[in-house]
């Protein structure tokens, strides 16, 4: 199964190493990076809809440039791709735009998560998408094993299901998730006769968690928060320190909604948190500050910088549960092969005690 | 690392599979079969301490029978050891009793866990069992990144620690809990340096979880709900029926004190809650019945006799969040050899992209 999934991204690589599309924090040069080197990079939702464009142009030109020497010269002429994929968050994305995008660019796949109501907005967004793109695969991400169920009855077919378990930073399953130790084989399971294949999302951010993804029976592995510590990240200095300073992601990062509200960010389905790096905002919440008084230091905090991260920042600082496993900030290619060789190696050690 | 822990029980291969000190339900033959089979199995805690010498007595009983003709023959008969753990509560068990139990059978091992106050009680132990039993070693069971690194200052340095993810349906940490995913990668990089192997705990069922927990940097993986279902469990039918039906762990399982209390055992210090499946009890304590009545009902559905558990049951069914994994009852020989060639086939095949 990893094997026919590679086939479908072919300048790709074993063990199959994905960048999740971070909400505008992944664009074009980490998208494009990962899947250069080896993996396949989305580019995230921006604030609006319409803001994809900017980063599909600037992808497809950073394409165009390395086309010829770069692993990119897999894709066949004769079936163009672009060899990065993009995120769309349902409940708020808007489907004409966005399928106009995908018209005009025609990514490698969209990954489509967090419907406004039900399950059936993948089937109206899988078949506007395979109108306007055949060639655009389809991935949707779940974080539960009913969602996996009702995919197996939807009428358009995912081409690929990306399981989420709640160590992920991005919005993943607020009141009904699970560790992805449990969840993924469960999922798989269930599954099984699908012959779609399955990613691992949630906690990988190293080789190990490549190997584990590869070991519960996904067919390849994706990270978020280790990405966000790349070079080609689109995100501030401060949160990037975050990134690299937190650790014990169990007793410092949450599941919470107050961040986005702090952002004025409303509107998530009620199923959805993300994760986020524990700050004043939160443990002063918890003590039972008001959140105006919250919202009203949190924007105060939004104009001092750097500074508004860190233990004692005030901004959202949405990370992984397996944070404190990344310490250093370098290419996006360097993650995504360092990450590959030691997944293998692990992988290759372990068959005997030793 | 993982070689030199089996080094240290030689009937045991590879990968290490360790059977939990489950409290009552790991009694004698459960323990002796799968070490028999070429794991550890651990007799856990009685209602009572003094009720472990009684399986002591039989585990003995049964560990001569087979010992000419078993993997036991393996151990050297100039350095006895009983080739079965025993497990230990801090808080709740007799320490005296405890450690004239271990001096009188010299279990391989023993398994400490939830200190009433502070993790110096682990040295107390530790000191007490290694003055009467050197040969025994000594296991202890964290689920934080903090109580590694407090393990680390401790003067008594223990020979195994098992590393519990917040999956596991024995009692873990119930605030600071984390996804063995991220938990484990972590814990093992801070004690990197310590030499102490470590085990992965907590929602591995299968072979999956197996190959996982050595993906992740484990010598060995301890599994609890799994044996559950060996014939040989000191279980009620209800509830094994129970462990073989229920599925989705993360709707149908929850971390709670409730059914603790619902049978009258206080006193777990504050940190630690067991998971369970959810039935009429806990559902009807969300919706605000009284625990007066919830009590009464209770132990009415304790004189039903199997449909005590179940949906519209009433009784404690402690169980892991990989309860969904396991779907028959059968031999633990069974379980710890399919477990053990599921693994490795796992690990060979994953190494290349098929």
């Amino acid at each position: 199964m990893a094997a026919k999934l590679l086939s479908r991204y072919p300048w790709a690589s074993h063990p199959f190493i994905v960048g999740a599309p971070m909400r505008v924090m992944s664009g074009a040069s980490l998208a494009v990076a990962v899947s250069q080197a080896g993996g396949l990079g989305f580019i995230g939702p921006g604030v609006k809809t319409q803001h994809m464009e900017a980063d599909l142009n600037e992808a497809s030109t950073l394409i165009n440039e390395a086309r010829g020497s770069s692993a990119f010269s897999a894709i066949p002429l004769a079936h163009p791709v672009l060899p990065v994929g993009v995120g769309f968050q349902l409940w708020g994305d808007d489907i004409e735009i966005a399928i106009a995008t995908v018209e005009k660019f025609k990514p490698c796949a969209a990954w489509l998560y967090a419907p406004r109501e039900s399950l059936a907005e993948f089937d109206v967004w899988s078949r506007r998408i395979r109108k306007v793109s055949p060639q655009t695969q389809i991935w949707i991400q779940i974080g539960t094993l009913g969602e996996s169920k009702r995919l197996l009855q939807s009428l358009e077919k995912p081409d690929v299901v990306v399981v989420q378990g709640l160590e992920s930073g991005g919005h993943g399953r607020a009141t009904d998730g699970m560790g992805i130790m449990s969840l993924f084989p469960e999922v798989a399971d269930a599954m099984a006769n699908s012959n779609v294949p399955l990613l691992a999302a949630g906690g990988i951010a190293d080789g190990r968690g490549v190997a584990t993804a590869l070991c519960l029976g996904a067919s390849g592995a994706v990270m978020g928060t280790r990405f966000l510590a790349a070079n080609e990240a689109r995100i501030s200095q401060g949160y990037q320190n975050e990134i690299v300073r937190a650790s014990d992601g169990a007793v410092n990062t949450t599941r919470t909604l107050l961040y986005n509200h702090l952002r004025g960010t409303f509107g998530w389905p009620a199923e959805y948190s993300p994760r986020t790096i524990i700050n004043k905002s939160f443990l002063e919440h918890q003590e039972g500050s008001s959140f105006e008084e919250l919202r009203k230091l949190h924007d105060e905090a939004s104009k001092m910088g750097d500074s508004g991260w860190g233990p004692e920042g005030r901004l959202a600082t949405y990370a992984g549960a397996s944070v404190g496993l990344i310490h250093e900030v370098t290419e996006a290619e360097t993650i995504v092969r360092d990450v590959q060789r030691d997944a293998l190696s692990r992988i290759q050690s372990i068959g005997v005690a030793n």
